[in-house]
């Protein structure tokens, strides 16, 4: 046989429904299903019932297979940051996508003009350029999209800073382009998802509803009304939810979890979220004083630190590309070439981004091998 | 239109030959042509005048076209790390690939032995339970695999110790099943890779040298001959080639280079290699004191540091996962929204494996886009 009539499946998935968890193939994420529906359930409830819409964030999980559960669980819509995301979102059946992003350059406006014909599609701006490209884009393509300002509340990234920067944009949008809708604020500060205590976390959506308010008010009266303000993630949701002004939260790492998030304290009213990510690998080595493991730094991103074993007596020492070298404490219980042990990563999503799968499993059998569909879509 | 009938290429390549460079989409890779055919011919040059094989290292670049190249340049072969990407490699038409890594696990141990039966093809062991999977496995392909004893040299990760295991392992390769070849000895050092001063360096494959000669010595003895003493990196491959034992060495990061490699101070008799790969990303947000690059932890590894700003007067502040902060010098040129810069990744392989194509450039001009056939090939 010819190398080119040599087919191999080597993307395929690690395991199929029915297996054993503990035969899936490794490196390889699985999602307890129990965790992740627990998850959607509670904080899908607890904004719902505070009155606001949820609004999934897709780039935590990259995959149409969670969105289409988070919107039967009463999402109204997905979030994403990439216009590639939103084309994989929406060809798979969703109709209504935020790109919480600024969307910059010719082939980007032209393919987010043109995925508007498909679904509602909104875009963020903080910079009348960034109007311009999308406002001509969409009149070549005779569609039209929402257009959000991104406030900056703390964040340093993205984001106008004043009511008067928020006008002049707003200005731009309605009087861009008859394809343009101003639509409302964007106002997301990642940096508070991640602050410890709950206290720290209420001051600083504080310190956001109070810029935001003051803007949409300056807004209002310059004849600039905002249908929407969106925002907020797992790790605040509960405090935009409760502002009084904030008509949308966008969660999204809130299904999966990882070690970071776990590491806030919760509010007092509120059960932690439980983790629905683990990673499962197979010891390939064991030596004296230590073993190794199939999956490294291609299997899980180390940005917020490493990722947490969850065997007894060993602990995750260093990263390399392809392996991770777990130590024991004296009197762990050995491990054998061969052994799956699971671990927890530290940031679910540059993890997830690192897969083309992850493997839905209740108790000890696999359900359902759920594509990541937007892996890698960077553009 | 319903969404069933949509199509869209999420995952089509940032540029095609003939586009400028500067009109790649963002965020994407780069290689500058020149520097990444510099690279390799002194490479390759190098080793094959000392008398050894290049077996270059595809978990690098994980990438049938770049391989090819190296094939072409004089290279015997090419390593990997996953039986998936030997399956990528060998379905691109290579005919020779050692998987310099412990494969464990049925579903493994049985694609390595079916795809062997169209290739040459190569795995490392360190103890007998691999030996036996693999064994078992070609028994039931019929087909035949090498096999080489990982010796640890100081990386402290996979390999056996001393003579008497190697002599054991040796034994039960050659006696558990007519389809294993004992091949000889795999003996890297990930760590020796990265020291900076070439002092160091020679010490640590002095050292390496001395104890893979002594296990050889003792195999040869007891009548294991070692067809084949294979290992090195970008790093250390100079001295590998001039050791008079090894008789291929594996770099691999070799014909990109990262700032990580970069900061290396060379072999006295040595020129540093270029720099080959290139990040291009668009400004898409301008703030007071900050801008904002169109990429971050989904395109760039941050294991080895953060990547290098390629603009004067500007550098990277942090990354989060859509997107990398910069920050100016009193006096640095403006940037504005729209504008293009270049970084170079802070290490080579797990930045690729972010991408799905590597755009290849000479000057000015795009001249190839090189899908990532083997990104995310995790089994």
């Amino acid at each position: 046989m010819s190398h080119q009539e040599l087919s191999f499946s080597s993307q395929a998935a690690p395991a199929q429904a029915g297996d054993l968890v503990d035969h899936v193939d490794t490196p390889a994420l699985l999602v307890d299903l129990d965790a992740f529906e627990d998850n959607l359930a509670r904080v899908h409830t607890r904004v719902l019932q505070a009155g606001l819409k949820v609004r999934s964030h897709g780039k935590a999980h990259k995959s149409p297979a969670i969105a289409h559960r988070q919107l039967a669980a009463g999402a109204s819509g997905i979030c994403c940051q990439k216009v590639s995301e939103a084309e994989i979102f929406v060809q798979a059946g969703i109709k209504d996508v935020l790109i919480t992003n600024q969307i910059v350059g010719l082939r980007k406006v032209s393919r987010v003009a043109a995925l508007a014909a498909h679904a509602t599609i909104g875009v963020c701006v903080d910079h009348p350029k960034q109007v311009e490209q999308i406002g001509d884009a969409a009149a070549r393509q005779g569609s039209h999209l929402d257009v959000l300002i991104e406030v900056d509340v703390g964040h340093n990234r993205c984001g106008i800073s004043n009511a008067h920067q928020a006008i002049d944009l707003a200005r731009t949008i309605e009087q861009y382009s008859p394809h343009l809708r101003f639509a409302g604020i964007h106002a997301f500060r990642g940096s508070a998802q991640h602050m410890r205590q709950p206290q720290e976390r209420a001051a600083a959506v504080n310190s956001a509803v109070e810029k935001v308010r003051g803007i949409i008010h300056e807004l209002e009266t310059s004849g600039f009304p905002c249908t929407t303000v969106t925002g907020g993630g797992t790790g605040t949701y509960m405090l935009e939810a409760s502002s009084s002004l904030y008509t949308e939260v966008q969660p999204g790492s809130y299904v999966l979890m990882d070690t970071d998030y776990a590491a806030n304290t919760p509010e007092a009213d509120s059960a932690p979220l439980r983790h629905a990510l683990f990673a499962i690998c197979t010891v390939i080595s064991v030596q004296a004083k230590h073993a190794v493991l199939d999956g490294g730094l291609k299997a899980f991103a180390v940005d917020h630190g490493l990722p947490r074993l969850q065997f007894p007596g060993w602990a995750v020492q260093t990263l390399s590309d392809e392996h991770t070298v777990i130590v024991p404490e004296d009197g762990a219980a050995p491990l054998h070439v061969g052994d799956k042990v699971r671990l927890i990563p530290s940031h679910c999503d540059p993890t997830v981004n690192l897969h083309d799968w992850l493997i839905a499993f209740r108790g000890q059998t696999v359900e359902e091998a759920w594509p990541v569909s937007a892996r890698g879509a960077l553009f």
